[in-house]
């Protein structure tokens, strides 16, 4: 077997042989439909254990439909919600929340490390909107975790910001697509990281973890989920089989899975950033925390790394940065190869 | 291995061997991710071979998704969507249309054996509501095919309605959710059913067709569907691993398996009307021309068919009517084994 | 002065001399603006007072306005609104109930004289859509009084729609365009025709009797209408100059103004009815109860009428069937003068 | 009479004598409802010959709705509305926008003195959102006339900004709530501070220049109307006694009243900033241009300005800046009278 070079994206790796396997075994007899089979009534007892408290799960296939519709249970249609300004709830679901909101406004803020800072949000919110009614109305922070820059929350960072979030009748969302490396980057408890810290509403990601197409909308205040079912059905994200969503999912926590996944992508982005670090020109803006790799890098250095089969996607030309994502099936072995092109395209 | 009895809905079966295996097939390497993928582009050539005619195809993992998108592309918020008074659209989808199109109103026709008449699309135009600014636009028809009537359009009986369509300036749309069935059950060409007879957007149905979940919007007027992506990603509607989509949906193209399935189910339900029929006591209130049998059947039978293992729904309490649908994967030994319980039961 | 023989719509009249005089005393000096004036502030006592009751009122200038905004409250997106087949809200606003509510939908039922009956409610909510995640959830039940066929609600028939909605979660929304001409016609209180009834939310309409440009949204439950300032606000309804709603409203109210000229209209129409009953070929399909007269009348003998300079809506050319509305200022000289004409145009 | 001392905003203010008096003189006899009155149907012909070019024109109430509208029929609700930071439609109409595009995003910019640059507007479209089905589509920008600072665009400037929007295929949105005093304060013609420079729709804004309640959405492109008659209606943004806005904005054509209460209220703040600026302590951070004046005032001299009965805005706490409006009814005197105060309050 040849080494992958295609460091694109979580997204183009197909899926984890455990989730196909468990697909293929859900492929067996008759079940209810739309939910009421048995193992996504499971989802519920399987979540509630792995956060250590009771949740309301639901699953759906991807990642901007969990985000949508967990803020359209936080927010009304003149409401604000408040991101970090290059957050993909911003920038990269073409209005989705707007859409699935009513027409919510989302706030950018700026950060450090592509993390919102508490310093932004209470900025953001002396403007004095709330009651006023010509203001949209503050409602919620959404966080993504691990970050679009490949940095991850802290515990403590997380819980000043749900202080502030308190303080001033703000719901706390947060994006977790990569929750899976976070967890692991982090070494601490999902709970650490969520509720205990003051999370209310979680996109737990599992399509770029090893899963074919399954996100798990987790909601730590069952009062949030009352609208859900009927949200979830008139956006259209209600599978009639819904056992081959939530099947996968069940695989993702089965024995860890889950972790072990994020683990790898995890090391390899380490051992990929200690290699890009060193080399001449090379220099990495953001401390690497999940599993992706930022690196500034020589353009000419990088279209020969291209040219000769590598694939990465350039972040931004101003800068001549670069993406390089570990998905969860890269290995040693793909990161040394990446690394060895690098080096004789110098 | 025993018998199914499970004659609830299309979607408690799972998925069809070709598809999980087309699934596992894809499996391999890395793809572009998004719809990049060469699966995916594969579809617009594969569909329109299917139709005889250029198509734009789109994959979505939802009935209601293609439904409420399609219509998305037809209709602005202040139209009107014509369609039949219980159609899936107008009852089952939990204001999904409204959503999508921003607030259009479906008004619900009278019909025949399930089906929109032409007198009745006739009478509402008849309104005059063209031009008048305080009522709904008229911008489309949806007819679903084969109804949830278990009956089908003949392509006379949508020649006739998308002549009035166009003489009003209304666009037509196919709930093709059972199309398979109907066209299995009419022997005709999908071409003859769609577009050649007015058609210009159809949801293609596959997941009650045997798929794990997919389904394709396919545009028979490649300009309906300029806005398309941006609603598709904006309703979360676009997969990542958009691969896992297209294979499905190719999969069922692949060698006729999606008319193969469905002729199957259909010749399951045409051996259960003929049993039923003839018992005493039963009557069938629809032609059966798809997978679907509708009988009236005295409310002791039907309860003691249930006790002894039978599953199906009661579809009108009222009436003493219920439903039994034919997945795709009935055979008739599971049509045989019905039967016997039934003359059983009386 | 020329008798008026403009009988086409409440809407072709100006604003009563009162109002008018109203605007011009409030043009004085500045005042705080978006509604924080004293006039805007008085509303609440106002119209508490003449209900008996404490109210949260807000003014808008249109009915649509009125209607959407209120319903925007008192259902979510998802969510199903009941009303008659033939409402204003149904037929005559554009999909404005939609967009303002996200969506929901309108459920058209059947009705007697115009009025919605309590086996055609309880038909539709017999459906078993509360809790279902595949249906439009009941949200409200919206009734027309007077309605759009002249005729009015006694307040029994009121308690009978309200309790059915209390017994099943509906709220209950009166679209009281006309609701001076019905408390006219029924000669009750306003109170007993609305909360002690049942009714919750009510558009207390004054444009049609006589305002410029004026209507209430009335909150008999203040809880109801809690997300109303920002609702109006997002929808452009807010005035900056908010004191020329209010005064207008004001006005109506002052020395029972809304009620005189509201009987005024009644005996116009009660007097042409009578006029218009005897004449050969003549006949009126539904009660006269508040200010509109509907007749059918030979289609000849209506368009006689109109060459010599009489004007008046036909309402359904099947059954030659013809409006006359009686505005806030016609009199019994313009009513004598049209049965003059339609005497002669025999 | 005293004068007046009330400079909060130019809504706190009435209605001009001229308006008054043309309501008065409309409220006779009964005229076509909705729109099809004389006044109405004359719109067209007075703003486009106002504006030397063929105009639709449609009066609306409210200057949240005339944006909202207009920004409705320039943007799907998939697409990006660019604009400037700090601008009414980002943060004072309760996300108005959004809610009639259908969840559009509106993406701040920075500007200068108040107004969007050239570089802010390139840079934001050089992200490459065009054709990205990920991101929102750009689709208008919007700016305000004169801005939110009391700045104004000069026609150069505007065609410079639209020539990158004819470049980036952008429709043009002029926000002028206070176009009146913008045109009054270039002293050049309505055209070219419009469609010569590049605007496709601008809201005309009369009501804080001395209409009671009264705005015209002008299209300099009628194609770009066609479906505002829906939208407008749908919104309840139709008047059914709509000669009342009409004759509003008639009147304010009539013999150049318009542009003669907007020299008069630029004058008096030109005056006002003359007198602010030469006091000690007080600077003005941007150039007086319209009839807003925003000044840094030590805190203790506002506040005993404020206590002696002068009324005016605290804009930002943080910057000690305040604001000035000057409204249409304002004079010499009454600045006289407010300069003398904040002498003596020092």
């Amino acid at each position: 077997m040849t080494h992958s070079l295609d460091f694109r994206s979580d997204n183009t790796s197909g899926a984890a042989p455990e989730v196909m396997a468990a697909l293929a075994a859900a492929n067996h007899g008759t079940a209810a439909a739309y939910g009421e089979d048995d193992w996504t009534i499971e989802l519920d007892a399987a979540f509630s254990m792995l956060f250590d408290a009771d949740c309301r799960v639901f699953p759906v296939a991807t990642g901007t439909a969990a985000n949508s519709l967990a803020l359209s249970c936080l927010t009304p249609g003149f409401g604000a919600v408040y991101c970090h300004v290059e957050s993909h709830i911003m920038v990269d679901e073409c209005n989705a929340p707007e859409f699935f909101t009513g027409g919510a406004k989302l706030v950018g803020l700026q950060g450090v490390d592509g993390k919102v800072t508490p310093k932004a949000l209470e900025q953001a919110l002396s403007l004095g909107w709330r009651g006023v009614q010509h203001h949209p109305q503050p409602a919620a922070l959404s966080i993504t975790q691990a970050t679009e820059s490949g940095t991850v929350y802290a515990p403590d960072e997380i819980a000043d910001l749900a202080g502030i979030c308190r303080a001033n009748g703000l719901r706390l969302h947060m994006d977790g697509a990569r929750f899976a490396n976070a967890v692991a980057g982090l070494n601490c408890s999902p709970a650490d990281l969520t509720w205990r810290a003051g999370v209310e509403a979680l996109s737990f990601g599992a399509t770029k973890n090893g899963a074919m197409a399954a996100e798990a909308v987790v909601f730590f205040k069952p009062e949030l989920a009352e609208s859900f079912l009927y949200r979830r059905k008139r956006a259209g994200h209600l599978f009639s089989k819904a056992r081959f969503l939530s099947v996968q999912l069940l695989a993702m926590l089965q024995d860890g899975l889950w972790l072990r996944l994020a683990r790898q992508a995890n090391d390899c982005a380490r051992q990929l950033a200690e290699g890009l670090r060193h080399l001449p020109g090379v220099s990495l803006p953001w401390p690497v925390q999940a599993n992706e790799v930022f690196a500034a890098i020589p353009q000419p250095m990088a279209e020969a790394m291209q040219r000769r089969g590598a694939q990465f996607h350039c972040w931004d030309p101003a800068r001549s940065l670069y993406r390089f994502v570990c998905a969860f099936d890269k290995t040693a072995d793909d990161v040394a190869a990446l690394l060895k092109l690098a080096k004789e395209a110098r």
